[in-house]
């Protein structure tokens, strides 16, 4: 029952790309088994072959000259873990008109460039996978487009940046510092050396743009995504969370308006409830929790990122690809047809967390309300702490509207009685 | 871009059928948007088809004859959500005769003979899928024979039975005996009256099947599933448990054994380290904690049970097969190549909680830690509470071969300084 081998193509052979290329030697009997005919490892190009990746396959299919190496080898599958842009997305359309179908772990070239690489694949009549690019091993973007597509998705929220969740983690847990934090993250390889990818939100936007387009079936490019990294949150935001029976974490959001008119999608720290699912997702793990209309509250959860785990995708979408080819059918196209439109944060509602420092006086906390008051901002808890200098308050507000808080806090910043703003974070997972 | 009507026939209308039918009705133009072709509901058999469902379809549509119905309306797709053994395996059988493409939910039917239907529906070249058979609502099977495909799992171990997790949850946090959480759970409509299947694990133990089946390509079927219920989980287990920071769940584990030679599966009571991501799963969710070579730990959680969550897996499937048939592919056959045999449960190595009530007299701590020692099981953590008649002991041992810690327990229960082994329960995930 076994067929002709199947010929796969690798671009790049980083940790990512070895880990594939030792998966594809060691589990071939395995892969050969479930495919239905053998993986043929045909080709490998790196920047620089002359570097030792102890690689298991032959030197002589190592080499610097992609487009020459797919041009020679024909593959059926090419696999790119490249990264970047370029020269990723002229690679891949030319894989394309080579016939071969693609899998790719590249979230910045789809969130930047996704649509033309899936019209492209759809005039080639070949297929594009990407699970990888997305929370590395977890399983999700298979669940979102084929599990779920008899469902309505309401809401998307991910833990999608190991990096930030270590951090986040241990400001919390141990009560370290941002920078302590960060520092630990980069002994233990989980951050790079410059972390602004990461810590500004740039990492979790792009996967939130791939998220969203699945999940609501229309076109969500990563200039769409509001962003707000994590490095504003200060060791006091983390222990007024703790205090309030809550947790930090980086969230890339997607949600589908109220009205339904359209979705909003954003990266931004968010306080959550120890009780959320969301909350016990520790270290470097990510999770990415759904709620849609019939199955309720669906959680994923697992590592989402490193050689093996991101290999362990790439490997899934490989056999995929391997048996699409095999059946003749193809892979789900891009799903585009609900055509949402991506609506201003200031659409979005949520809770929110403020911490004000305000002077100790009569009449502070009149001010305060109704200043909540006038702006339509209702207040659901407000806990008043210290005196003179140091007098705070702390206040959770019901689900408000963005803008409207906005307008809020602006207004609370005029207001003689108040020293400052000194946070504003919002408050998610009921 | 339209093709024409792909037609749907539906075998049961109870909770999730009726589900079924109304989201079918309710996303039509979704469904047809994704699906390429509109999904038409051609028939409903139901047992009585003159009980008011308040189905949303014509009265015509409705009727008994299920064979009759199949032959009239020659359907491209067959959604079986009657359960039971027959008759909806002969009415599989027949779908797959007429050239139709299944979806079920029947994990009964499934675990007993999930292999003959399988063959049935390569041999009629069409689709037989059944993601709602198992956890519900949660993308399980897809996951496993389709992202996990490139990777090896070495484990999984899920709380897949919702009624004895919503049991557990009550009586672990509120203190609750077992019948009065069972009652509870009858009042919550979370328990049949009769709940012998929840309790005795025959529910679990028949989706243990499935998924063992799915994650190591090899045939188990329900005989080979090592069966332990929760009735006699005790209060005062699930107080021990929580004192030593565990809670107890009823869990299916499937799992490769050491040697690779083969896997055990079982279902039984076991503690969990509250720190694990199992230990939160609270209520009547489900949730299913794989182990892979490349992808390492992962977990996959949500509703369990009811229409709506069950439909909602239901539709995934329908529209997987629609777009298979309009593809011309078709989804992966049964993966079998493996062969592990299911080894016996005595094969299985895990750590142990035993509790022992002894006499209170010198010389019984050396008995009984030689007879741990004679037989080969080593002690991690040992506690002595109480005096007299009041004496007990409490252990956890080191990981050890299931058939060692039977010869353990057989020879305490002859030391005349032991009066009886109150409670022997498994301890897993570190």
């Amino acid at each position: 029952m076994t067929g002709p081998p199947l010929r796969v193509a690798l671009l790049g052979a980083g940790v990512v790309g070895s880990e594939v290329a030792r998966l594809l030697v060691e589990q071939a009997d395995d892969l050969r088994a479930r495919v239905g005919a053998p993986l043929e490892l045909v080709g490998v190009a790196v920047r620089r072959p002359d570097v030792d990746r102890r690689l298991p396959v032959a030197a002589s299919l190592v080499c610097d000259d992609a487009v020459e190496m797919l041009e020679r080898t024909q593959p059926d599958v090419v696999v790119e873990v490249m990264g970047g842009l370029e020269p990723a997305r002229s690679l891949i359309l030319k894989a394309f008109k080579l016939g071969a179908g693609v899998v790719t772990a590249n979230k910045a070239l789809l969130a930047e460039d996704g649509a033309a690489l899936y019209e492209a694949s759809a005039r080639s009549g070949v297929d594009l996978y990407y699970e990888a690019s997305v929370a590395g091993a977890i399983p999700l973007l298979r669940p979102l487009r084929e599990s779920l597509v008899g469902d309505r998705v309401l809401r998307v929220m991910g833990i999608v940046n190991g990096t930030t969740n270590y951090v986040l983690t241990r400001m919390d847990e141990a009560g370290v510092s941002f920078d302590e934090a960060l520092a630990e993250a980069k002994a233990l390889g989980y951050a790079e050396a410059d972390p602004s990818a990461d810590v500004e939100g740039y990492d979790a936007a792009a996967k939130a743009a791939i998220i969203a387009s699945l999940a609501f079936h229309s076109r969500v490019g990563l200039a769409e995504v509001h962003r707000e990294g994590m490095a504003a949150v200060t060791s006091a935001d983390v222990a007024a969370a703790r205090d309030a029976g809550h947790v930090v974490k980086l969230l890339a959001i997607a949600e589908r308006s109220h009205d339904g008119r359209g979705i909003t999608v954003r990266v931004h720290p968010a306080m959550v409830p120890r009780t959320h699912p969301l909350a016990g997702v520790r270290e470097a793990y990510n999770a990415v929790f759904v709620e849609s209309e019939a199955a309720g509250q669906l959680m994923f959860y697992g590592r989402g990122a490193g050689g093996a785990p991101t290999a362990s995708a790439v490997l899934g979408d490989i056999v995929a690809v391997a048996r699409n080819r095999i059946s003749g059918g193809h892979g789900p196209r891009e799903s585009v047809y609900a055509q949402l439109p991506v609506l201003p944060v200031g659409e979005s509602s949520t809770r929110y967390y403020i911490a004000i420092d305000v002077a100790d006086k009569a009449g502070v906390l009149a001010s305060v309300a109704e200043t909540f008051a006038t702006h339509e901002v209702s207040i659901e808890t407000l806990r008043q702490d210290g005196h003179g200098d140091d007098a705070s308050l702390r206040i959770v507000t019901h689900v408000a509207k963005e803008s409207d808080l906005a307008s809020t806090v602006s207004a609370l910043r005029g207001l003689d009685v108040v020293r400052a703003v000194a946070s504003v974070m919002r408050v998610v997972g009921e």
